[in-house]
């Protein structure tokens, strides 16, 4: 099917085409894209762009639309009230919750309807859990989210980034209570979620809670991403629950982390780069995604645009057709044909590019980094979110106290 | 001086500028990051999304432009209407080298106006020269595009990313036969140009062919083009040429190159992603190039809007102000201050980032690569630019020579 | 007690000695460091040495004994008839089984008398059990070598490098008949011998089948084989059981290894040149194996006099006397206190050293390997062992195999 | 020639063998073998094992021998009376100046009457010249060992390990008056002498002073040694001299070094473990080093036996035999075709060990080093000779300085 054709018709449901077999493609990584095009602060993550820069939003979108992701995703990470309160917000009367959340859903659907997608409202996990303030109030934070959703007729919902499954369920159940279909994923690996619940019972709890699609998003990389859906899917057959899988990992290699995934590395998130992953990476992880049974199959952050092409494109046998940026984009470095030099030419084929490792241009760098993580575990009084900024005397003991 | 000062007020040229001691911060890569978001094709590399797709070169724009780049150069790379012939026209009623000018001035100078930046109209090597037409069809190539920058009335010129000192020299006198200032940068290292002129020598050309800014820009890391860059300046105090100093390298590490750069590396141009520079590393090139005495600081192929912010952020003492990008970006990490996890708060502070050597998270990859480079030379059959695309019984002979 | 006296003193067994709480410090590897030395085979690796020239195994003895090991192991590796025979054995006459490890003996226990160590004898996997030609024509190979060691008196026997638990409680039946003191290592790691008995498993069966001391040699690196030895006492305490443990590691670096071990990595036996552990992480060994509860380490290939010296200089607080060797060794670098070179005379101290990364100097290399396993298992037809050499036809069906 | 024929044979002298175009195969490094065997202390490096342990002195020869070396240098570096004296000689009576050099002459003859090798007697740099006492004082510590070597009736005379070159004419000039043949070799690299004298200026004045054969050793690895033998030829034929070339290099790879050489690595002395040559890498050495015109061909720290045996492996063809070592040895791990598994049989071939690139196993460790070097040059008070042990305190002061 044509994009033209894509574009004239009423999209199916999401649930309609997963149960039909079709494999649907994702959006990339929005908070990192957007930092690095100044949109986004790193620290604060908080998507106040959508009203402050709604241009640089809205041309992101078109760019994984182009690349082939099937959904739009409003870009309302870290949206929430006691989020967007918490992280200094400049102009409170224009970057409320309801602003924030309104401008990413009408950006989502302006440029879904140029191609066909689906749009998603997104919640993910809040301060108000992490400071242990219950049920009741957490699940508030996620109500007001949805009332933005309603209004503006979202076509499914995703809850996501959640590193305890008990918030995740929390936010399951009232994503469900709006009738809509519900995708949930956690930002955890194999060895399960912060709470020490394992990463398959995580999965047969989300499923109790209504959700109809689970899975892992961020904090990996593509290989333990998917190290940890082959448990949730495991989990799931074992109790008899059907799901649909859904994989956003990071675009970033990290063979080196622990349970808390990129954030503790060293590198993070200002020195990531040698890590992102290259298109044909990303082609090895859409196949085996595919391979594992995974049929809703994105990215996170490192995520841009290309990666995402090369997601399309490696599943275009099974899928049918090529996505629009592949009019500038031939397979396996085809392109390289009309190349000057005849060494540059003998790259044009795929066993060039699938078994190149490339080299880091960086001999003073090792390859592995030992993650951080001070033996700091939950209830310890350094974990309680702030709302001032660290000090400077705080920071110096923190500074001694590293070594 | 206010953001919306310089918005207000009439730019002054970028002779004036720089005669008065001012730091001129250049944009970044067009022809990489346009790739990456889908509208650039790999091979071809040429600009024909200045017709196709002009919201998202704008975008790229703007985005430069909130980053504190000083100057919208027209995205008019490999714009001249040979090469646009050469590459696979699709359109070429619309695809003209007239239009694919026109249109990326009128963007340039939309932006530009934003927020009180230059344009500057930009020309590049030719499929001409290479293929040994000589002068007079070289300089008319060039000659058209100059008809258009005239046109829209560009502030100044910039000819870049010349092989051959001799096609720079003759891109040069046409440019300066506009009347406007003129910037010529070679794509070359510290070992000279591909026909064997020193680096120095090729500066000393330059001037006397009437460059008033000359410098280095693609092909190598920012390490190496300052080495390059440092002979350029010798030779020119040597020779007692006056001429104002550019660099604009790649944002690539590339300590493992020979003489023509990264095209040769085995992983260009699909698994590059490994060398990317960190922001830190780029604002120790920005130091070391102010240090050397260079004044028009900008990026290459890498170089996205957040390496630009960084080149301004490192030279904020130097010019007064931050670049208006920088609301959402605060020094050496110290955004991190509100991060939750303590270990994460220690690395709010500029030793933490200056000295990390990051790893690569690919302990199965090398950290240089062995150049690519068959002792094919000039004159060789294999280098003539070809029209048609390889077949596949060439391409097979290639991979078997290859061995 | 200095070393005088323990040469006077008619040294206690090795149990009673184990039994007291006292530390044994093992000796290292011959096989590779005599073949560095030109004395013996790569590939069948038999130690006729003894016989061929019995000062250089006498050399590598002393070189040990000096460095602090408690223990002179006859060099009788793959010294049983079997494995001699198979594997070209040159003069049949002089490098009988017999002659080899009655030669082993005389070299072992003159060394030992110089310094009061222990001689053990030793017996390891043989090519009979890899036939599968049953327990009675296993246990009759080892029974020829008893039969030498009782008659040159031996202090206690090691049977080691065994990769079915299975022979290796066959052997340990066959020490335990003697009345001698045994040890019986596996060259396994954490993942269970190559039958898939687990580790823990198999160090019950040993003690079972009479061992008095268990543990791993050879095969992984100090990091793994005490992860291997840890399950192996948790198994033994679980099981209620007793004995000692011990570890002989190689001094090779193997975080990339499968199953097998060392011998399935790509640099296998000829470039594993810088995988070789310092000092001092020698010396981190030692610290680890001691927390762990083992007492008697030493180290198996890679293993050269100096680093079994660095066992002994890191455990001298705990056994309270530095080796002979030790005169020629200040701890930590402090001999370095007097270079000529300021910056080389500040690395004379135990922070500098222990907190080193060391470059490799290869940056051409990568960090990891894949280790070679071509999916072929026990059983197949390429495992069964050969008398006759490989044929250049074998070998080109081999290479073109592998790809 | 068998080995039994040149043991029985009178042997000619090293230069009518060079002038008869013979290659001459070295011997190994000394000090650093000794050390890790235990009888040589870091720091002093001093050879007083001559007197204390000669055993073990006399099997490094023998093994050198073995592998192939048609030199035994006496072990007499750094054994000037001054430099003994300096470094903590703990029996002044027995270890004299001329018991050491004595002994050393004993030993190298033994070893070398039993394969028909030559005794070359060594001298090296002395702490008199880098104590600024001038030619008289320093001529008067290389006379001293000339006695001994005539006493001995050494073959010829090694003067080695020079950092300046006006020493080692010195050192020539000594050696020359004896009648003897005289090797000069420097311990530099491309860059010229530690007083700024080029490589090549150097090697013409040393065959001015009378050197017949002249080249470099130790400090740098294969690669920069023979850059630095490259440059001395070319400066050699440039002044019309003629005198043989020769090539002692380390074993380690140090392309990270600056200047000074491996000294001012990190990992020096004793982290150097990842950077030690393979044999396949000591064969292209001894291959390139052939192609350059160099015939004497050994190695200096970090070469072991099974290194020098590389050399005449990959000489054989041009030699006409196999050193009496590689009946241990089979080409290109020929060896290896009867091991059991067929994939480590696929590796008993040259194409796979010449092109293998060996992992460090190492990824938390970088590839290349920043030398240490404080920006102290000659003429500083710190780089004075101590006698007495650096204090604590002024340890201190050097690590706070270090940073």
């Amino acid at each position: 099917m044509s994009n033209q054709a894509k574009k004239d018709e009423k999209p199916k449901g999401i649930l309609e085409r997963l149960n039909a077999g079709e494999i649907i493609v994702g959006d990339g990584g929005f908070v990192f894209a957007l930092e690095k095009r100044g949109y986004v602060k790193a620290g604060p993550w908080t998507p106040e762009a959508t009203v402050e820069n709604p241009e640089a939003v809205r041309q992101l979108h078109r760019e994984f639309l182009r690349a082939g992701a099937d959904v739009m995703q409003t870009f309302t990470f870290y949206a929430s009230d006691d989020k967007l309160q918490n992280r200094g917000n400049m102009d409170p009367k224009k970057m409320t919750g309801y602003n924030v959340n309104n401008e990413a859903c009408l950006i989502a659907r302006e440029v879904a309807n140029e191609g066909g997608a689906l749009v998603a409202g997104g919640v993910s996990q809040t301060p108000t859990y992490l400071s242990g303030k219950g049920k009741e109030f957490t699940q508030k934070e996620f109500q007001k989210q949805m009332h933005v959703f309603m209004e503006n007729k979202v076509d499914f919902l995703i809850a996501e980034y959640f590193e305890h499954v008990e918030e995740a369920e929390w936010a399951t159940e009232v994503c469900k209570a709006t009738g809509l279909p519900v995708a949930t994923t956690l930002c955890i690996g194999p060895d399960g979620d912060l709470h020490g619940v394992s990463t398959g019972e995580c999965a047969v709890r989300l499923v109790k809670a209504g959700a109809d699609i689970v899975g892992i998003n961020c904090h990996f990389d593509p290989d333990i991403t998917l190290a940890a859906v082959r448990k949730m899917k495991t989990a799931l057959d074992a109790a008899g629950l059907k799901a649909h899988l859904m994989t956003q990992p990071l675009a970033y290699h990290t063979p080196d982390v622990n349970k808390q995934g990129f954030i503790d590395l060293p590198e993070f998130p200002f020195a990531l780069e040698p890590r992102v992953c290259t298109r044909w990476e990303i082609q090895a992880y859409a196949r085996e995604a595919y391979n594992l049974g995974v049929r809703f199959i994105g990215g996170c952050c490192g995520f841009e645009p290309y990666h995402i092409r090369a997601v399309c494109e490696e599943l275009a046998p099974e899928r049918g057709f090529l996505p629009p940026g592949s009019e500038k984009h031939a397979p396996w470095g085809d392109g390289l044909r009309l190349h000057t030099k005849p060494w540059v030419r003998a790259r044009a084929r795929q066993t060039y590019w699938k078994n190149l490792k490339p080299s880091s241009g960086r001999p003073f760098s090792a390859s592995l980094s030992k993650p951080d993580c001070w033996g700091v575990t939950a209830g310890d009084q350094e974990l309680i979110q702030k709302t001032s900024n660290t000090t400077d005397d705080e920071l110096k003991t923190l500074f001694s106290t590293k070594g």
